[in-house]
């Protein structure tokens, strides 16, 4: 019976569970326990959320260079940032949510219009300060909406009101800008290159604007929503105006929404707005070329926390899978859950999905447990593509015995 | 890419969610919406237990007897038993669950001294009273421990102290048994062939006795199963003296102790203790020739609510796995949920498990939702066989690629 012979495995992060290296770990050791003499590739995937400058980290042999930074409500948080190794040195990668992430946002002090990414300016700085001039910027998992204004202020600009007045932190304030002063940014941000790996759809203004979409889920009242929304055009007027890429549509280009406008803020000190997996695959910068390796795979596996009808919008499995496609290489999908509209990947070239799940069980156990859930749940897959093997083969066989070749 | 084009279906039902059919019915339903062309053969296997009678009613295009009876706690309960039809015309099956389950006895009821078989044996005579001579008696899930004394009873027997008075129901009440008499049994006893499919493991007396085994968990104290352990002694006793199988060993015999020593009492009116699947599968009663069927099969599907590390220990997926081994045919088990020791069922011949188990989520929705997690289950472990099967062919194409037959 043939089986698999080359295995290549890109999974996403399991949220708030498993980070994308434990992931990928935990299914090769699964792999093994069937399939001993397998070959694994294992490629983490960052999505450029929580655990993106880790994945990246391990994958490109860097490391992680702790930086403590102004977190998102004020108080200070210990943060991090990664100098890639390899063939990505010199490439440093600042995860937003790892210094301004929902997560660091108590659930109290839930308010969209007063969290800053001036954290993330400081991560910035911190690398630059290093002497890094290439750095990408992972967005997601935000708890912010200051359009990008606190990472500004911490590079040098200043914010100011009619008056000439400093600006307090927070994305509300910023109905009250009318100047963007950037005399005093740091020297170092017009030497450098700074990619923002972000989903394009993320606009700052409009109907799917930032304060639109993300301001209920960072916890803003319907009527905070509007205010926020009339800062943000205020904003975008300031940036236009004072920015330095005349030009730019800071409204509605794509990914100027990007973690609550983070996007439209770099943007305006000529920070480039990327696909997120364009950065963080295709740019190269991870060391990684995905395509070669999946034209030398039999079979892909990718995986994530969660499989559902949002999957194919650009996750993690979504992007694997349509390059294994290209490839012409079959993809089975691991997720810690199959919600609702899951069987929807099969029309995106995913071939098989599987759950962890094994009992009745809560999601804190699940959670828990994921590591040697998702190990145990690998096993069993493979079993089963064993069993389609032999059952192959045994038709096969009979399939010979009657017409021989 | 070849595929499975025979499929054996032989589950068991889900305990407390769904029955045998129901069960054989949605795997079947999976494995069409992948496999739209495949020859299905669905053959629900009874286990002795709940369900036992409508499956194999099912089974054989028999029906259902509405019988009312004595419950376990002496309330009527609504009973049946099948009049089995096709090649087994002429044949009963009596399910004790359904007259004398544990879960027709109120949990603030759980006395196994007090509980009573009667019903079993009203069963029984209204099978013989509608002219059947020949009647399997399915045990499993008993709610009793009386011995089989109460099913004597409703047949005409009569159990009595040593002053000549007639005992109460239940197991605690035979410690003051003396006599068995007889002579008031239903004639059509003698004539008919009565064959309990017991698991021949359960013992009446003794280490691994009823009342030391079942009497725990059927709501007996400590104490109290001491004294259920006398009385089913002092039983055997009677049973030995004045039963119509002479030599028969009540205490320690193969079965005696099924369903709470229903075996022992029966097998004193000359009942035929016989392993449950030689009974319920290999008698041809039920009019199955699996073994047949698995020849004839390229894949056999089992499956069981819970598998675990009892599963090996003579539940339906081992017996079923048992027998495909035999006739060289592969075997995937699916579940409702997967045990500790789930894996050790791939040492008894089955080849890969999978759960039905999508997200976090309790028992009750998982019961509730039963059906549907298990078609959908279905489909994905098809997908996965499918996908084995691809690897597997492009593994032989290239193979053959390199090196021409």
């Amino acid at each position: 019976m043939a089986v698999p012979q080359r295995i290549l495995i890109a999974p996403s992060g399991f949220k708030e569970s498993l980070d994308a290296e434990t992931v990928a770990r935990s299914i090769a050791a699964g792999v093994r326990r069937v399939l001993p003499g397998v070959q694994i590739t294992a490629v983490p995937i960052a999505d450029g959320g929580e655990g993106t400058a880790a994945t990246l980290a391990a994958a490109t042999d860097g490391v992680l260079v702790p930086v403590n930074v102004t977190g998102p409500v004020g108080a200070p948080v210990e943060s991090h940032y990664a100098r890639l190794g390899g063939s990505a040195t010199g490439t440093a990668v600042v995860e937003m949510a790892a210094a301004a992430g929902l997560r660091l946002v108590p659930r109290k002090l839930r308010d969209p219009g007063a969290t800053t990414t001036y954290g993330v300016g400081e991560l910035i700085r911190a690398a630059l300060d290093e002497g890094i001039r290439t750095i990408v910027v992972g967005c997601g998992d935000s708890g912010t909406s200051d359009g990008g204004a606190g990472a500004l202020q911490a590079l040098g600009a200043r914010v100011l009101d009619g008056k000439g007045r400093d600006l307090p932190f927070g994305g509300s304030a910023l109905i009250d800008a009318e100047r963007l002063d950037l005399s005093g940014l740091h020297p170092a941000v017009h030497e450098a290159t700074i990619v923002l790996a972000c989903n394009q759809h993320n606009v700052l203004c409009g109907k799917t604007g930032v304060a639109r979409v993300f301001g209920p889920q960072k916890g803003a009242s319907p009527r905070q929503v509007e205010e926020l929304a009339k800062a943000m055009r205020q904003w975008a007027r300031v940036l236009e105006r004072d920015g330095l890429a005349a030009g730019t549509d800071y409204r509605t280009g794509p990914g100027t929404g990007a973690s609550g406008g983070l996007g439209a803020g770099l943007a305006a000190v000529g920070a480039r707005l990327v696909p997120r997996f364009e950065a963080l695959i295709d740019s190269g910068l991870a060391g990684l070329d995905l395509d070669a390796l999946m034209r030398g795979a039999d079979l892909v596996i990718t995986a994530e926390g969660a499989i559902d009808f949002q999957t194919p919008n650009g996750k993690v499995p979504a992007v694997v899978a349509r390059r294994a496609q290209l490839a012409g290489v079959p993809v089975l999908a691991l997720a810690g859950s199959l919600g609702k509209g899951a069987p929807d990947v099969h029309d995106i070239g995913i071939d098989a999905i599987a759950s962890i799940m094994t009992i009745p069980m809560n999601l804190a156990d699940a959670v828990a447990n994921g590591e040697q859930l998702l190990i145990e749940a690998t096993e069993r897959t493979m079993r089963l593509l064993l069993l389609g093997a032999a059952v192959s083969s045994s038709i096969d066989s009979r399939y010979r015995e009657l017409r021989p070749i």
